[in-house]
């Protein structure tokens, strides 16, 4: 089915209200979660704002609890979430971080304590709106082994780079695992098979079946060894920086108490900035020039815009199982 | 065969100085290329030396020139390379990006017209001593075709991400291809397959045979469309922050003029220096503790210290005809 958007914000806003968020917050948690399916990122908008709620109700997220500041050094600024809604949480992170870098052209806010954060991209945008590169990431809870190894040890800890552009954002939005947990869910409930093996089973045959993948525990990091190995070196730099915890500290049981990092970095702040517009212009039409092998190949973000006019003309994708579950909330 | 460290720098120090290059900075340059392949990064230490002093001999790297500011802008500042000694460009970068952070906790020097810096991770290296985070990237010529593309587009831009710890820094020195070329000739000089499919041949077949994609020019990206859009984006970001050239205008020719970012977060200055020794080890010995498939898992940069101590004793491997054709310089 498809819902309107105006209607996904006003009935996410409803539930969250219900929970008592105050009203602003109420309205940028919704918009923002709304936004992400909009922009067909339907595994991390709608489809997940349920368990958003449901950890507000079980009293993991404290509804009324937001980050604030820890300590300032130099352009680096630590802050805890104490916990309190994830995307909030975040949202006022990178505000920081880009306020920041308008003072020093690279500023940091690494953050502690935090909950899901929803959407990566959602602070990359944020970023490139204001002009700015944005680096970011979180940790997670152990989701994937080391490679070579058999039990879960590293996040798949999200990675974030956006750059503004005339052409839209070029926005990178990966985790260390080839497929996010969020995608395979979708394969599994939509009963098809990944488009690439896209980890073990537990006898260890490497395996499409996102079921199998998901009950083994052992996703396939992207590019193999690389992506265990950036995976651990993100997790450590985000739990250095926030004070916060680590993947291994974080746990098997439950993700709660994350750490992330948001890095932006001014590019209003730069003489040439004109120069760099053209430049990246420049860059991003000769890949879409490419000599392609099926389909024309894009830019990474670039279809976003395309997405968010479809649907919000048509109304945006959305399980009816999981809108029915929503609308009862 | 296996060269003495010792020799191996001085004789790479002797041709530095026959082709007029000064003495603390052949001394320099030396060390670290012998450094280099004394941990084991063979394909970037002594089997990348003639390629550094032919692009010497060709005048394409300007012996006499070194990376100049060319602005400060906050905790960031833009060099220019001048297609002097990539390495010792980059040395330079990365030792001011080390002392800005001393000063704002995080900084970034981005560097223009830089020719090849030789192995990423001795510039990480050198932040993780000082006791800082490295997060650093170069781009590159024209490597790889964008994912679902035929011809090459984006750079394999290795990305370093390094980590002081007192079990020897956590190393992250990764091209956004599966197999960075140098890699590639290992295995095509030793006729062995990839141990993955690392690329397509010229039909578009995937293969593990390294010649084939180094004559098509289609090394797999690592993580298929993650590799590609990571390696874009680190692009885009370089070259806008550095005022230096894209991939793109480097063009397809020669790798010369490339783009780089050295960014510092310092550690000294937080408060809990201490706590995050303790929460990386934690870590370390965790992912250690995997139960493994094979051989034990290793975290990324350990194997370094032992094949150092190996390495300082017995000799460094090197391919006599390598060596030779070194000794013929």
């Amino acid at each position: 089915m498809r819902v309107q958007y105006e209607e996904m914000v006003r009935q996410f806003e409803k539930v969250l209200l219900s929970r008592g968020m105050d009203g602003p917050s109420a309205k940028l948690s919704a918009t923002m979660i709304a936004e992400t399916s909009l922009e067909g990122v339907y595994t991390h908008g709608a489809n997940r704002f349920y368990s958003y709620v449901k950890s507000i109700d079980d009293k993991i997220v404290d509804v009324d609890a937001r980050a604030e500041l820890v300590g300032r050094f130099g352009a680096l600024e630590r802050w805890d979430a104490k916990m309190g809604p994830g995307n909030l949480n975040a949202h006022a992170c990178m505000t920081r971080a880009i306020e920041l870098a308008k003072e020093s052209t690279i500023a940091c806010v690494a953050l502690a304590n935090n909950s899901h954060w929803m959407r990566p991209g959602t602070y990359g945008l944020m970023a490139a709106q204001e002009d700015c590169i944005g680096i970011l990431w979180t940790n997670t809870l152990p989701l994937m082994p080391a490679w070579g190894g058999k039990d879960a040890k590293v996040g798949n800890n999200p990675l974030v780079l956006a750059i503004p552009s005339k052409d839209g954002p070029v926005l990178v939005d990966a985790a260390m695992s080839q497929f996010s947990y969020g995608k395979m869910e979708t394969y599994k409930r939509e009963g098809r098979p990944l488009p690439f093996d896209g980890g073990f089973d537990s006898e260890g045959n490497p395996t499409r079946d996102a079921g199998a993948i998901m009950e083994s525990k052992r996703p396939m990091p992207m590019g193999f060894w690389k992506g265990t190995s950036l995976a651990l070196a993100l997790d450590l730099i985000a739990a250095a920086l926030s004070g916060g915890r680590t993947t291994h500290s974080i746990g098997n049981e439950m993700e709660k108490e994350v750490s992330q990092v948001f890095i932006a970095i001014s590019l209003s702040a730069l003489p040439d900035r004109a120069a760099i517009e053209d430049k990246i212009s420049a860059s991003l039409a000769d890949l879409k020039a490419s000599d392609a092998m099926d389909t024309p190949v894009r830019f990474p973000g670039e279809k976003r815009k395309t997405l968010r006019e479809e649907n919000m003309k048509d109304g945006i994708p959305v399980d009816k199982k999981i809108w029915e579950k929503i609308c009862s909330l």
